[in-house]
């Protein structure tokens, strides 16, 4: 029988997604959800996986026409198929979990996991803007930074399987902010949502730009804590301050951007996640920063594309894309 | 007949070396030197740089032997085989130039060529300090700071031909050093050769430890311009001035190299050029600013080795890999 379907799964440390994908990039039904953060125990989790994951095959009537299993997950190592050290996953923190040979015994299907990030890449190389391309950098900006790198057509593992992690790279080196992974001035404590929320408590707080504006800021009247669709909405009622906020936070993402490109030299980079939804808010400083910090050789030559990926689908898609 | 042989040839700013390699790596007679620097018509280069080359087959008895020519030149373009807009090349400004197709024409030898840090990468692989790795990244610390990497056992070149412009990377984001690429606080300004001597004058200048080391220091003393070697020699004889530019020096590039393994997660980083071999001066601040510096999942474990390529033949040597 052909085997036309692979399944996606989207660990996260709330929930879990998956869902049935057909060899055009379909989900073929609604996805189904479980919670990952009821057990402490993986195994316990990895039971309600794969009975999720038997009965979606039920309804959909694709059995026997699964080609395999790709998972997206948190500290996911595609080289042996593990997820390391999560500490957002209650069943994850300070262990090595074989993900993919529990889950393969179970289901009798191979499995491949790499991280969120990744998927992300794997996604967009196969259903998305980076169709036909060899070499790109994927960035995820969603409650933290994720990256996946492909050079030559490939995802970048690295020695040990978790290369790619531009979120942790330094974007300020001195008096940067403290990110959770215990770094400082970590890009994603800049760049992500609570990175851009940070910002925004940040210039309130130091009344920036009162004067120059002159004006009610919707920011301020906002009650503590702001999050970062709240400084979206402000920015589109044309709040002076809120696009300060997203200035701010696009040149120190384009600042980074631009170290990068110096790696790896890509043709694009590709934008994904809440924080990209907020387009040119974002995507114009990011880009004016990056092309004044790179070399002469790259100026203009490196566009930022957003995703074309339909964000609800995409973290399954991506995952799904390591299965065939 | 076997082709045994292949010709290493390292374009530099002042001289071009030109050496006969055989399988085993060793260059079979001394290097031939010829000036880079004496014409500003690339054609004229090039016509004695192919008389150089078949006076050295003649002379070591390789020609028929030879399977081709590799090279290493600043701003080459592995892709296209070009020479594009180099600015320390007298013929090499604001063109691009078709190194390969020309002299591969006048020599009826393939000719492949590659910027000189990628081609010492090469060099590492094929004949030095790493045989057998798969991951790695080579960093030159000359005049400037070079680098190649190595990702899946291949060379990054990226989408343009151009990957790996690590010395381009920001150490120093604020009020930074102007680079001689013309951007602001580039590794390069602080961890190559220049760049150290431009520390020690600003130590000394700054009185920096006068105090703390209450002793003269041999630094002190120096009479303007300071070099490098004058920095590693005052540290030799303990100067402790000298040896807090290595420091600095060390920790910038440490800083740095800790980004480095966020991106592509090598095996090991590999130091070539005139600054490592300072040895411990630079490479223990290196290690340890780069392992405070870096996610806990990589600390003390990618380790910085020194090239053991002799320094005379190395750029010959990596050239000439290419050509295998």
């Amino acid at each position: 029988m052909e085997q036309d379907f692979v399944v996606g799964v989207d660990i996260g440390g709330q929930t879990t997604k998956i869902g049935m994908v057909d060899r055009k990039g379909t989900v073929i039904s609604e996805p189904r959800i479980i919670r990952s953060d009821k057990h402490t125990d993986e195994f316990l989790f990895f039971d309600e996986l794969s009975e999720a994951i038997d009965k979606l095959a039920a309804e959909t009537n694709t059995a026997g026409k699964i080609k395999g299993v790709g998972i997206g997950a948190p500290n996911g190592n595609y080289y042996d198929g593990t997820i390391v050290h999560a500490p957002n996953l209650t069943w994850g923190g300070r262990k090595t979990i074989k993900v993919a040979e529990i889950l393969s015994e179970k289901l009798g299907l191979p499995v491949t996991l790499t991280n969120d990030a990744n998927a992300a890449a794997v996604g967009e190389m196969t259903y998305g803007s980076a169709i036909g391309m060899k070499n790109f950098i994927m960035i995820t900006l969603g409650t933290g930074v994720g990256s996946g790198i492909v050079i030559n057509g490939q995802v970048v593992y690295g020695h040990d399987g978790f290369a790619g992690e531009l979120g942790h790279t330094t974007a300020v080196r001195y008096n940067g902010r403290l990110c959770n992974c215990g770094r400082i001035g970590c890009l994603e404590a800049y760049a992500s949502a609570i990175g851009l929320a940070r910002t925004a408590r940040e210039f309130v707080e130091a009344n920036v730009d009162r004067d120059e504006f002159n004006q009610r800021s919707p920011l301020r009247e906002i009650s503590e804590p702001v999050t970062s669709k709240e400084v979206y909405l402000a920015a589109l009622q044309g709040d002076g301050l809120a696009k300060k906020v997203f200035d701010y936070t696009g040149r120190k993402l384009g600042e980074s951007l631009a170290d990068f490109v110096a790696f790896s030299a890509p043709q694009a980079i590709i934008l994904f996640g809440g924080l990209a939804k907020a387009g040119d808010f974002i995507i114009k400083p990011a880009e004016q920063a990056m092309n004044e910090q790179m070399l002469s050789i790259w100026k203009d030559k490196v566009p930022l594309i957003l995703s074309i990926l339909p964000e609800s689908d995409a973290a399954i898609l991506g995952a799904s894309a390591l299965a065939w």
